[in-house]
């Protein structure tokens, strides 16, 4: 088998095997046509070029090009070159099933997005110049698995000035979002020999099966009005909590409680998992500082850059207590999932320049406008619901009025092509509650907030 | 216990509670200082703008100010604003120990490294800015499993191409690196019931003990001259091999031995794992298409960016056969460790684009005049040297003359400040070898790449 690059213009993959070079030439193109490999629209390097580079005669070659564009699998223009003709019906590639698309949405108020078209693409391609432009080469290296120190310190500032936390740049592991997070954090207490968790009993599934995929139990702990109940603790060893809003129930763990979860980590080697996953968007003027104050020794407080900036940056930190740290840096390095080492330092240097701050600012008064209009829709069109939670985070919990149903009213929304969900959705087996939905007011872009509130009042409002 | 926001200038959690409001604003400010929350050199908004934000007279902010500046605690300069002082001593923040540097290297011949000064960053820069600008806001949102399809689209035609993989978008999973790709895959092949798998006797220790990881047994197979011999395959699973270049000793698997490699798996279930670190770097004629193309079925094809661009990117792509995808799939989706979505869409641009073409191109040139230079080097001044393997990739392998010792050359090269590995460092438990050097010619920056030449013929050339 003699083979060869073509390095004209595209890397271009032939096999000359067999004595007669032109036709084997005609057999490798017509095959890579054949197969997909070369696909539709495909450029093909000048005769001239590809003869050079594969040593034979530039005739050879056109040759080669004039069999295959008179099969049809390839096209001549003058001035455009010899390309691989849109014609021939290829054979379907064998591959998975594509996943099926979700039913026709067109307004979306299910929770766990920010508004995605707020994303600050210019101030972050000026952060990424930036990172680029200033990082020493050796940064495109591999990097430690906890992350870039430019990162570490940055977080750490910012998390102790905008969130109370008591956190120094050794202490922070940087991941690849929250679940992975998670993902890490359970390996790593699964590791030191933890075997069950304790988690709200609504929340993400998401996060109840990532955390039974690393082999801990799961337990419930039961929800109320002060956040979660600090309940059975004695059969756990860690439990994760959402303390300074719950999600979605948006109540706030009261201080009586936060002191009791943490007076059972300190007597019994528990850990606290904190997920401040919206911390920075509280509309009021009181904000509770992050629960890892009260016990840096045994809560991991875990933030991320999802609802601030955007999920698809893929981009969250922890702040690990000593005890921990080695276990969880040794996740990270099992798995090396870590994250790009530029998307770190484009943070870092969001965070230094002050962008982050006014980005959040800004988001914070569009999303506290955002709750108001909801929460004055709900009050004037929709007697017998009410707005439970924080004025805080980016969703409500709304109690339906008597005799609606969660799964009507999502069905009713779909009807009119908007996305809300049941508090059902988020809740744990066997977790018993009066019909509610979660309203994510995020997610819409700015232009289809008042369409998709008026959607969400006709559903509500309509016979049930 | 009440708290608030400052929202001018900077996000600032200050504790207010009790009744005597300058003395708790005194204590909470001088807290954070003591204990790092607000770090030195911190500007503190303007007291009328934190009495605002607080609620509070301006007074009260200005007298707790300026008893902080006479505590020591704050600077204030007329026109530059409140700042926290660097002079006081901070206690030491708990962490932990920040890993020890390694020791002082100037020269590096070590292996797996590309030369990082030489990474395109305005090229970059400009397909991340087209990125940005052309992406949908929906794009910033969560991801599916396997990748943006944007990305997998780029690379299916690209791998078909260039490296004559039979791919099509939806074979492709996206990861965070190889080593991140090799740990989904041994948990994939875990879950469905594998036990043991073959790698190379030569090798990175990091993937032996990876798929270790994931709960399967390790098994060596002998490396010669025509690369990993099918030895011992009916106990075993799966296979790991670098068929095109094989790392580090740079033998090319045979066309016998693939096929023979490709009859096991047919016959018996099993997996290949086709590691193509370093198939775009190819000096002669003579390439060989990726062994996938023979069996892609049973081939599992990897290939990564961090040979050709850099490893702090952390992309790399598996195409993987059918029957394999919702496993490998599942196991990402279980850890959550995708990718940002920025990064993906930046490289698909930078494939679309040609950018990536041309840069392979101009780097392929590059790394073969610096093989070449070594290759002659070595010939010239080191007598009894011997240089094994193909011309290809960022790597030799030297038998070292009669008489010298890996450790002893190693040791003597360290003392001329270069780093160099023997083989032993990349030899699987038991494996027995004569001594050797695995030099990495890619790493060093272009400028230092003449006198880190000269130190290796030095180290080589001196008295055992």
């Amino acid at each position: 088998m003699v083979e060869t690059w073509a390095i004209s213009g595209v890397d271009l993959h032939v096999d000359l095997s067999g004595t007669r070079v032109r036709e084997a030439l005609e057999r490798s193109l017509r095959d890579a046509v054949q197969t997909g490999r070369l696909t539709p629209g495909t450029l093909l390097p000048p005769s001239r070029a590809l003869a050079g580079d594969l040593g034979i005669a530039r005739n050879t070659v056109a040759e080669a090009y004039g069999q295959l564009v008179g099969e049809g699998w390839l096209t001549a223009r003058q001035g455009s070159g010899t390309r691989v003709a849109t014609q021939p019906a290829l054979p379907a590639p064998a591959g998975p099933v594509t996943a099926v698309p979700a039913p026709a949405i067109r307004y979306d108020l299910r929770a766990g997005y920010p508004d995605l078209t707020s994303f600050p693409r210019g101030e972050w391609l000026a952060a990424c110049r930036s990172a680029l432009n200033t990082m020493p080469a050796d940064a495109l290296g591999y990097d430690q698995p906890h992350g870039r120190a430019e990162l570490r310190t940055a977080l750490a500032t910012y998390l102790a000035r905008a969130r109370g936390v008591r956190a120094n740049a050794d202490a922070i592991v940087v991941c690849a979002g929250f679940t992975h997070a998670l993902w890490l954090l359970g390996r790593a207490l699964r590791h030191r020999g933890a075997r069950a968790i304790g988690v709200e009993a609504y929340g993400h599934q998401r996060h109840r099966d990532v955390l039974t995929d690393t082999g801990l139990r799961v337990v419930a702990l039961p929800v109320d009005a002060d956040g979660a109940t600090p309940a059975g603790l004695d059969n756990l060893d860690a439990v994760l909590l959402t303390p300074a809003h719950q999600f979605p129930t948006g109540a706030v763990l009261s201080a009586r409680r936060r002191i009791e979860f943490a007076a059972w980590a300190a007597k019994s080697g528990g850990v606290v998992i904190e997920d401040d996953y919206d911390g920075e968007f509280r509309y009021d003027r009181r904000a509770l500082g992050a629960m890892q104050a009260l016990a840096p020794n045994d809560v991991v407080y875990a933030g991320t850059a999802s609802k601030t900036l955007a999920p698809g940056l893929r981009l969250a930190w922890l702040v690990v207590p000593t005890r921990l740290m080695s276990a969880v840096v040794g996740s990270q390095a099992a798995v090396d999932s870590r994250t790009a080492v530029l998307d770190q330092l484009t943070l870092a240097e969001f965070i230094d320049s002050g962008r982050y701050d006014r980005h959040i600012r800004r988001s914070r008064l569009a999303y506290r406008h955002r709750r108001d209009r909801l929460v004055a829709t709900l009050a004037r069109r929709v007697p017998g619901g009410t707005v439970r939670g924080l004025p805080a985070g980016l969703q409500v919990l709304l109690d339906l009025p008597a005799g609606r149903h969660e799964t009507d009213v999502v069905a009713h929304a779909a009807a009119r092509e908007l996305a809300v969900e049941g508090l059902a959705t988020y809740a744990a087996d066997g977790t018993e509650h009066t019909p509610a939905l979660v309203i994510g007011y995020g997610t819409p872009p700015p232009h289809a907030y008042t369409t998709a509130l008026a959607r969400l009042s006709a559903t509500l409002t309509e016979a049930p």
